[in-house]
């Protein structure tokens, strides 16, 4: 063994302990990347190692799919980390669309140099997020781009689940009338992520809300059935890129109540110092939900049942078409128009 | 209309015809680049573009699932570009997995400032490419990271097929005396890249043979059934690491004739050039197969009927194990052992 101090040992130990460019290139390398890294993790078998592809077997039902890059900065968050991140989004997406998740594949484009540490700590990550969820990692691949290409490590997950029961939900099926439920407080992941990324040491440091929401989802569906108008995660561009959504979609107009947006006193103080809405910061475990008026108890009681959904409450509700897409109520009784997010604002949150 | 040769509008222009951070974040300018630019030209309907997730109904048979990230550069080079290779390699592992394809997933990571010019192309050549192999594109997604955080456009496409048969192809059922045939002369799409990204200026340049095999592939697994013992595109690491991955996985010694190897007189001569083995060089429509012998004349009569594998042949053969797991017969009948692949030849190649 070399003396750990000496230069010589160090540089040797600086190159085994990186990703090279030749872990990306379908050798020797690369295969040892797989079978003693990646696949051990994520309880892939050596059959799946072998080919380029899974077989899953015959799904029970119609299939659904979904895919999504993350790409957030930093890698690790108060909350999450890039990894946990890339499986609970994959999974929302597949929630909100009425399936259960059943698998998923892993593709990673790392850059030349990264530290295999934080590569096992993220696969680990993705692991322990795909256990929790009963889901399968049954395909991947890998990629290495000089140092310089890319930001150490971008992930896509895509995400196939099987639809449960047969109607399909769609924003064009709220009704004026629908109340608008959200599933908890707003606006936490963009925060923690922006102050990560920022490194602005508040106290407590804002934490993400990463999480998945297949189970609260489920069971909605399950229990309110075709009076569930629609259902959808509060990511990119908050809960305002949402409303404005299903407004164009349904044709009529979101109207919401600022006083009954939960956020918490966290968010809300940071919020404040930063000038930001929280109404336009991505979430990650929160969503929103549209539902007969009729059924809206029914929904809050289902979805305080979860602990990931226990602090929902009715926000607004749709109404025929008004001039505005989305009126928000502040203050004094006024009815504002909520201007629709156009970007910009928190780059690479996931 | 300004005078486009004023500077205001240039700059105007500018701003207008690449990709800003904004189009990654879930606004207005998100949803315009996909509605405007994304979905017209794949076909993806507005149902799709609503939902995170798309269903696919009710898959007839086992469904197999493969992921694949591209980060080749350039971007474009002679026989394809990023665009096309990502629908041919996703689709030929699919193939060799034994499935028809019928679905992709297409995931894009751009760098703020891309040319949406450039991005067109490529989104045209994707749905070219999808049409010609008659699948769809069904979800996709858009992240957009800051200027230097990624080169230019990254992307992943993941496919699902459902599974011709009953049988699973898998390397380990290859036996000694099992004939090994490459579909066409190998090494090209390697050449072709490294030739482009160097600007060597061969002429003719090399050209890249990114096609489809999931018609030969199918054809193949139709007539010989389970005489077909593996099947395996030649990607990365090239021909070389397929026969290592056989070796290890068979047990056996696979055997190779360098002679009988197919080249083109262009790969010949720059390979030779570069000092690069064709052996080793990845290919993207070119695959081996490990045929059972009563049965080789058969495949390759099924390949020759295949534009894309009309070049057909036998390279050599599976024998018991011998101290090497890959042996090559070079010039006067001294057999070799042919080297695994370690990789750091030929990066972003795919």
């Amino acid at each position: 063994m070399h003396d750990p101090s000496t230069p010589a040992c160090r540089i040797e130990m600086g190159l085994a302990d990186t990703i090279q460019l030749a872990h990306g290139e379908g050798g020797r390398l690369m295969r040892q990347l797989i079978e003693n890294r990646i696949a051990p993790l994520l309880s892939l078998d050596r059959s799946g190692l072998q080919s380029d592809a899974a077989v899953l077997g015959q799904l029970d039902g119609e299939t659904v799919v979904t895919t999504d890059s993350f790409v957030v900065s930093p890698l690790f968050f108060p909350g999450g980390d890039i990894g946990s991140l890339a499986v609970h989004g994959t999974i929302n997406d597949l929630a909100m669309a009425g399936a259960t998740p059943t698998h998923l594949t892993l593709a990673l484009i790392l850059e030349e140099g990264f530290a295999l540490q934080t590569l096992d700590r993220i696969l680990n990550s993705i692991a322990d997020a795909a256990n929790h969820c009963g889901v399968s990692v049954v395909a991947g691949d890998t990629k290495v781009v000089p140092r310089g290409a890319a930001d150490g490590i971008f992930i896509n997950t895509t995400g196939i689940g099987v639809l449960q029961g047969d109607s399909r939900m769609r924003p064009d099926r709220i009704e004026a009338s629908d109340q608008l439920i959200v599933s908890g407080p707003i606006g936490k992941h963009g925060l923690a992520v922006l102050s990560a990324r920022e490194k602005f040491g508040f106290k407590p440091a804002p934490e993400s809300d990463s999480a998945p929401l297949h189970q609260p989802a489920q069971d909605l569906r399950n229990q309110l059935d075709l009076d569930l108008h629609a259902m959808r995660d509060a990511t990119r561009g908050g809960v305002a890129a949402v409303l404005h959504e299903w407004a164009e979609a349904s044709g009529q107009t979101m109207w919401i109540d600022a006083a009954k947006v939960p956020v918490t006193a966290n968010t809300h103080a940071i919020a404040e110092l930063l000038g930001i809405d929280p109404l336009f910061v991505a979430n990650e475990g929160t969503f929103l939900v549209a539902v007969h008026p009729d059924r809206c108890e029914a929904a809050l009681d289902c979805l305080r049942s979860h602990s990931v959904s226990a602090q929902c409450c009715v926000i607004g509700h749709a109404q025929p078409r008004d001039v505005s897409a989305v009126l928000i109520r502040r203050g004094i009784g006024v009815d504002q128009p909520l201007d629709e997010p156009s970007g910009a604002m928190l780059p690479r949150i996931c």
